[in-house]
């Protein structure tokens, strides 16, 4: 099948390949250290020109342009300075929702509904209605509150009052009105980063530490052996005894678990998968338990993974109860489809700005984008080439390139290396030959590109690889 | 003094007085039905028309025009489609920070720096150093953050690691990784509606219940009688008893306090003010014990009080550690001063986007053009008109304005009616003689104009509020 480039129609200034201009970084580093006497920059690798950065190449202020890879860590959908935007980023609906934000909740605009709307074509299967929010954390948390609005109102029954206990009581934190309730997560997991979302999070201490946390339990999420048509037997096993521990803690842990909360594929965590069987699983112990699932696909939504939303490869029946989304959406909040996940009064899923508009229109023209032009299959078509390639990459140099993971997952995919060491130098290695790449966990690589990375892309990125791995 | 009128300057096409086209408001109801299917709209009060809003006044579908005294939950700057943010919301560099979000934190744009400086322009006195987030809630928990780093930091020593026992435990949400700290906040107040921020909210059941929330103490805030002139003993009696109280949970408390959270006035529970002297005894009980200070200016904050941030009336020695903002800054984060208020290690205080240079940018055109115009000195001489009349008002309606609040504080006031019905009655009643006005606690009205509400606006809102009154 030969399709015309998309990259080329959107960036005709795209370049052919990086230009690693300088590899000391001064400007950059000038740059960094000016910043941080006003705003912490320690985390900044180097200082982006967004003006020169086109398509799949990120420019900085030394003259380099990266082959990126990484695509702000898994979230610019249609590659930098993308026409399409553009235009949605002057149109006067733009320039209003900047300018004059609303109060969604009390004031929705006339085009509200419309820029609603657009979201909602791009749903996953089986979900018609949506909330928004400002961040992954953000969705996430607005997802428990969801969880735990339900979870309490299907025990009083849906249109009940509160008792003049639960109003006294929760003035003071306590219960019955603060109710002790748990979200389940899992051990790897990432859902972000403020109190509750990060009380669900479990991929590093750095994004815990010294912070107070809801005691939430944790259960083991699948460590799969790879190859894995090697291992099938093994690995079924392994979802079978994962899924034991989530049926014992809903039995066992001191709280009730309202939700369970799972990424589709861990992502921060290291691109750790799991079967659909295991999310099957996962759905039958929810509706089991009457606890609410929430799919997180804050990471793996909106394509990346060569379906629009990755879950849907799962056939869940019924659907997630809640599916949260950010990152390549730009945007962020819940989508989901039971009407009493509205909560039963007003004021309750509320705050002051609920999401901003100018975010959900970008969204919106994302989405357009993607259905039109076939984004998502592309995505798995060149996605299926690049995995190809790396397998051959991975006979030569085994090393660096264990447990290769993400086929048929379009360009959703890791390795790992032998350490954090190893991977780290990697990393770092790779900017000297002209690509911007992430890690994940401790010791793997995730290629988070953006939609419009194509086979032409895919070569200079294997290339690079083989070059740095050549020099080791 | 006769200054030229910015609002005619801004908006030459703002209407001279309210429109009261349509009060069955038909397209607006159809409007809503409509929304209400996608996205939860039972608490729109109306459907806006931002392309005809201009200035003090949004137009909504129907054709009326109310001039907005609420302006957006107190978040509208500088009016409706203000052509100054128009011209900041066109240029190159808000385009590209929308279709280019960077993840600030590891990529910034070579523009970074710039846009932080325009919003430091602005900071509270004593504070050179920012962090950026996405709402008023998202900036009052991303300060928690930085006050358990700080609090653990200061026990353990600045450039100390962590222990094998924290770097483990932390991983189950259990201490000494996950320890018990609280955040002290007080009654009445109102800092968000996430998990943590919840948790220190405690002004209306609605916000709360059924939500897990971390069991941190609430003192009590000050309860002034009013007029305050007639009652300086007992309110000065009333500043040391509520001190006390913090004084005693400090000690008293079962896990230690790391931090103490204030609003310069309590807003969304109902304009409850306190003198300096509260606000410098609260500052040296946090001295005392070794807590830091975060004043909430998430409402207070941008000019509304007459002065840029209204704890700078209170002299603080030295100046509060962290001060959150959002809403009129139409951007999110807090501003800080110490620099082991810096976290002592990279990624601790991290995320995916750590803010919004979009929202950044505008801040920094907001702050730009309050300072051409001298708005806070404006918004203070027009506050000073008003209340005056408010004053006079209240001597002929002294039941539907009890303990009128906000002498000399801009336009930032408020009043009481009898109770929540009486209350409700006049916010809707308003809307019938073209005013847009809100609530604050359970039965007070708050005044929450723009920066560009002028004495001819005033003259409007009291005509309109003596209408409505001469009808009860």
């Amino acid at each position: 099948m030969t399709v015309a480039s998309i990259s080329a129609e959107y960036f005709p200034q795209e370049p052919k390949a990086p230009v690693v201009a300088s590899a000391t970084h001064e400007k950059s580093k000038e740059a960094i250290a000016k910043l941080d006497k006003n705003f912490d920059a320690r985390g900044a690798y180097f200082v982006a020109d967004y003006a020169k950065s086109t398509g799949n190449y990120i420019a900085d202020v030394d003259g380099n342009y990266y082959l990126d890879v990484y695509a702000q860590i898994a979230s610019i959908p249609l590659g930098y300075n993308n026409p399409a935007l553009i235009e949605v980023a002057k149109s006067d609906k733009m320039i209003r929702a900047i300018v004059d934000r609303p109060a969604l909740g009390n004031f929705p605009g006339a085009d509200l509904n419309e820029i609603v709307e657009e979201i909602l074509k791009v749903a996953p299967k089986g979900q018609d209605k949506v909330w928004s929010g400002l961040s992954g954390a953000d969705a996430n948390e607005l997802a428990f509150k969801a969880v735990f609005f339900w979870y309490q109102a299907q025990k009083r029954g849906y249109k009940s009052n509160f008792s003049a206990e639960e109003m006294e009581s929760v003035m003071h934190n306590q219960a019955p009105g603060s109710p002790e309730l748990a979200i389940l997560s899992f051990e790897r997991a990432f859902h972000g980063r403020l109190f509750a979302s990060g009380s669900t999070t479990c991929s590093k201490p750095i994004h815990k530490l010294d912070l107070p946390a809801f005691k939430w339990p944790k259960a083991e999420f699948p460590s799969y052996k790879y190859p894995l048509e090697e291992n099938v037997e093994v690995n079924k096993k392994e979802d079978e005894r994962c899924l034991k521990i989530v049926e014992e803690l809903f039995t066992t842990w001191k709280v009730p678990i309202a939700g369970v909360l799972v990424e589709p594929i861990q992502s921060e965590g290291g691109d750790n998968h799991a079967s659909a069987e295991f999310f099957q699983g996962l759905r039958d112990v929810t509706l089991k338990h009457g606890a609410l699932l929430i799919m997180d696909e804050v990471q793996t939504g909106v394509g990346a993974t060569g379906v629009m939303w990755a879950h849907e490869r799962f056939n869940l029946q019924p659907p997630p109860d809640l599916v949260t989304f950010s990152k390549k959406f730009q945007s962020a909040g819940y989508f989901f489809h039971d009407p009493e996940i509205v909560p039963n009064f007003a004021y309750r899923q509320f705050n002051t700005w609920c999401g901003d508009p100018a975010r959900m229109i970008l969204a919106g023209g994302i989405g357009k984008e993607i259905l039109k032009h076939d984004l998502v299959s592309r995505a798995a078509t060149v996605g299926d080439y690049l995995y190809k390639k790396l397998e051959a990459l991975q006979k030569k140099f085994p090393t660096y390139l264990r447990d290769l993971r993400g086929k048929d997952r379009a360009t959703f995919i890791a390795w790992s290396l032998e350490n954090a060491e190893a991977r780290n130098k990697f990393l770092s290695d790779m900017k000297t030959v002209g690509v911007n790449i992430g890690g994940c966990a401790e010791d793997s690589v995730r290629l988070r590109p953006t939609l419009v990375f194509e086979e032409k892309h895919a070569d200079i990125l294997v290339e690079a690889i083989e070059k740095v791995l050549s020099g080791y």
